[in-house]
């Protein structure tokens, strides 16, 4: 049983164990040419497996890797893109556990490691999501709309991640391939289960995203509704003063207690009463 | 016929029980790492079910507990969360109901007890969504959407655990394991029709409920509309006694009536007939 | 061949037609724990088919019952509830139609009736509708968004018989039981397809729905903008009059005009112009 | 070979047809019940196939009508509905093209000039929807938001005329019937292209259609936010103004300036710094 | 072995070719009238196919054209439209890259040139994408409104182009004719999953998209908001020196301080305090 492991998918070993074990040319351009999707597929005496490592920036946003592999009957080839340290903490991992694994053994503990590590990024989606909401409730502020805008790009390519692996996982359950032994698949049973379920659990923070961005829109209607009322209450205290001032401001004969020496305090009392009562009046509305 | 019921997933008990009835590592593992998802599979020699009990606390939220079970030939074993007292209380009724029922005859009635369990939750949710759909149309605070969203959340997690239950009971009725004996069928039809219905009501409700969220924004919609035409109400009564009040407190020679002993009432009436002619042309055009 | 005819579900008559035909002990109790879905399920030797009269009240509001039919080969069972006179009528009239039907023929005329009786409330809820689009278009309230939830709450609820419903036509017509006879297919089908156009019809008036409210939605920002406009062109008649009138009321020496005894004419030809000249300016921009 | 064609529905020809050749009693019901949708059915001997020819009006809305077709091994019955130009038409244009032809060559073109009797209708919503979607940018009036309703109504309406179509000119396409020759399957698959080609475009129609009423809304929230900015604006150049006004026209001592003989130009000159100031103040924060 | 390529469908060439190699009227038809969608169909003796070459403009909107493919045992036809640039340079490089090909092997690199040419369009839509999502956060003008519904359209009608060439794909992977050998489907495969890929693609831009459309409207709503508040500031500051103003411009006896030598400054500061007062109060309620 033999393990190529190879780091950098323009290594020309590459090419030599393409000869040697007889891969696919079309597979060997897959490996070198990045940004696959997920997927499984089975050619004559080698299954050959895409897997998405998916990376997440300090920032929150979201990088993928490829991580190609060649599963035969008594070797196994695995092709890491050179940037992905989570890729390189699995192998490792897989590796140390025992060399003395078979092939599907250890294609199982990489693929199982790798749906792990899918975890820790929901686990850190779902605070995002619980900030989010809290912010957009107290302060809905235009950040906040880029952020949940930000977040459902991650999702949306967390997403597309997470059913195409799910497929990979159906595919190799349903496998008649002899490739993979029959005590497996349980355990590949397990591992399908845990990508459904990350799938939900992506699907039900898509649904949580999309209500934050409803309250986003109905915190902002409301708060603009409560701008216009405090507009209004302000409006109502000051024009009845206005009004009554600038009637008493005319040059005109005739005003009542224009000549009394309480005018002042009668008509001040006038605009508070009228004051008073438009407020009462807005109250009866419940207004405020 | 043995009926084991572990109540701490901890307990050796529980891996002595594995190694006599040959239980796979996978399945005690999904014992002891809660949070599964409800499933069901069928190993050699028996089939293991995981159902969801689901607890609303006081406050409206949802928690799911696990409740896993071994169904043998001659054996049940059941394993209980620490923390979940209606698990106990189905149980309780069922150990309750009679010893001599054979596995799959108890197996069916905890199946049951926990369905029906769910039944006084959609109760709850019936009776919490009614009340927030009269409180948005008459009074839409924020509070009831931060509510509104509460209780789609618990809806989103409570339609995974009934679809997957729903899986579950589709599976059992199609199954062919001979674990099962025939005449339980209308009965385990009977549960699937039963989680199926609830799975029916948890979809209107959250149809319900987006339709709370859309009279929310509505409302608030609506009451803006009104707060501004109450504003252009008073500026329209306010105006034309600012503008003409104005007029007449100019400096200026050559106002009308500036010396008539009546200027006062003469220019104050026609403040009020400007006032009520913009009254008139605002209802002309239905403003109120 | 013989019709029972069960007018109250908790009849002992009932207990006495299960030991004589040997009906499943879950089958009687669907029958007396009323809310089943409508649904079909073949027994030894006989069919136990729910279906679901709808009933729609004076103020609109929807309400189901229950009809539960047992037909086995040389017999017909049917359990009314209590409180539902539209399957009286229909009973009434099939029995009328002929006591010498097979109980095939029987049942298949119950089912026809019970379907034809959901026209009159698709036509009732088209009213609506058109009722309701008009109305929000033409002056959207608070009262015609209640009533759109409450419409939409209904069809929800008639989506769900309907929906049920068919497939029940579907599992008779596809069924191999010989419980019904091959002359009856097409008639079974003609069912089919009726419950199928409701079905259509039911889908479109959601759609009509939706669209109902977002015309409401629509209606309201409308207005919202036409109330900010009439504000605007007010505010604009009476701001140039407001700042022309305040300056030459200033105690101040050196204001143009203030000793000319035409002053008060310039002055107001002046605020005339300006006001004038805005509104040209607000046209000018499609303002009104 | 012989083409009965029925032009009234209530024609008593009908009833001697469905003796003669045995057409069921439901078939018949159908013609002169109207408003059937598309649909196929195999009798004995013979074919039942509804098409459904629309009607554009001149004011946009659609009307369905019926055309009720029996194909026979040596006959064709075809039933008009007594209302629709369109379908004369066709039928007069299959009927010149020859009679020579096989019953099911006369029904293959029949089908033929239907479906592409739809493609102008398309063209009509095509020119509306881009129509609609310059108006509302343009112009968002409540004259639109109607029209793109009644549009919506009838493309729902079209739509469903177009899937049942579908699933006629399927399940010709796939019938096992040997009313049907051989060399008429590749015409009959291309008329199903046709009408899965149309209502493909009938589903971006809805589509746009759907992003109209966006616009809408987004084009009334646009404005109101430009109204405001104009109102703001206003209230920015007048405010100084009437404080300042305000200020100088109390009856109180100490005011500055109010001896000096450039009072008023002192004063006028700082009510205009201020709002210039204002103005550039908003053009700082990018207002207008 | 033959290539037959025609550049003009109306070239006579091709009824000649129809002639000889038997081709079906209706695909010599289809190449004649273009706006086919993509599809294949298999024939007596040969498959036809179209293929849906893509094109965009300067201004970002998409034109599609036909490439119309006969695919026989020893002969391949290729039918252009006469204006597609793109297709004349996969057809040039195909034909550069080898007359010793096999008819189904051209045919596969004709499919593949086709396809990879959609991969610098949907670059071209994520830039376009990317473009409009931080205008419409920084500036949501009705231009870029009309800009993103521009762009909606052009993914509708990519979309549709995209779904038909994956169901190609799809069938002649599944294909059992056997024009297309062995050793070609794991290449087919290979198109069908760049399709598949590109089809995702789009579906996330739709959902982007339809996320600035979502911007858009909050970042209006926001925008209103902040409008409406600085209105608000705005007349917290004015409304208590106009009203204190007005009142002390009233011709009354009894008002205070008014013989005052220091009464404008004693006015004068209660005005500010009354506002700063107000300013204090909003920033309280955290209003700016």
């Amino acid at each position: 049983m033999q393990w190529h492991e190879i780091r950098d998918p323009q290594d020309p070993e590459l090419d030599r164990l393409a000869a040697q074990y007889n891969l696919h040319p079309l597979h060997i351009e897959d490996c070198r040419h990045r940004n696959q999707s997920a997927k499984v597929e089975e050619s004559r005496g080698y299954m050959f497996v895409v897997l998405k490592p998916v990376l997440i920036a300090q920032d929150g946003s979201l990088t993928t890797g490829d991580l190609d592999i060649f599963l035969g009957r008594d070797y196994l080839i695995t092709v890491e893109e050179l940037t992905c340290p989570s890729v390189r903490g699995v192998l490792d991992q897989v590796r140390a556990a025992g060399r003395e694994l078979r092939p599907d053994q250890l294609f199982y503990r990489i693929a199982d490691g790798i749906v792990d590590s899918y975890l820790p990024i929901l686990d850190r989606f779902s605070e995002v999501i619980d900030e989010l909401e809290d912010q957009v409730l107290d302060r809905p502020t235009p950040d906040a709309l880029s952020r949940i805008f930000e977040t459902k790009r991650s999702l949306i390519l967390l997403r597309r991640v997470l059913v195409n692996t799910r497929d990979v996982a159906a595919h190799l359950q349903r496998s008649e391939s002899d490739l993979i032994q029959r005590d497996l698949w349980p355990f590949l049973r397990d591992v399908y289960d845990h990508v459904a379920r990350n799938l939900d659990a992506v699907e039900m923070q898509r649904d949580l995203l999309t209500g934050s961005l409803d309250i986003y829109l109905s915190s902002v209607a409301n708060r603009t509704n409560q701008v216009m009322k405090v507009l209004t209450v302000l409006g109502t205290i000051a024009l009845p003063a206005l009004v009554i001032s600038g009637i008493f401001g005319m040059n005109l004969k005739g005003l009542p207690w224009i000549d009394s020496p309480n005018g002042a305090t009668i008509v001040g009392g006038i605009m508070l009463a009228t004051t008073i009562a438009l407020l009462a009046i807005l109250r009866m509305f419940k207004w405020f």
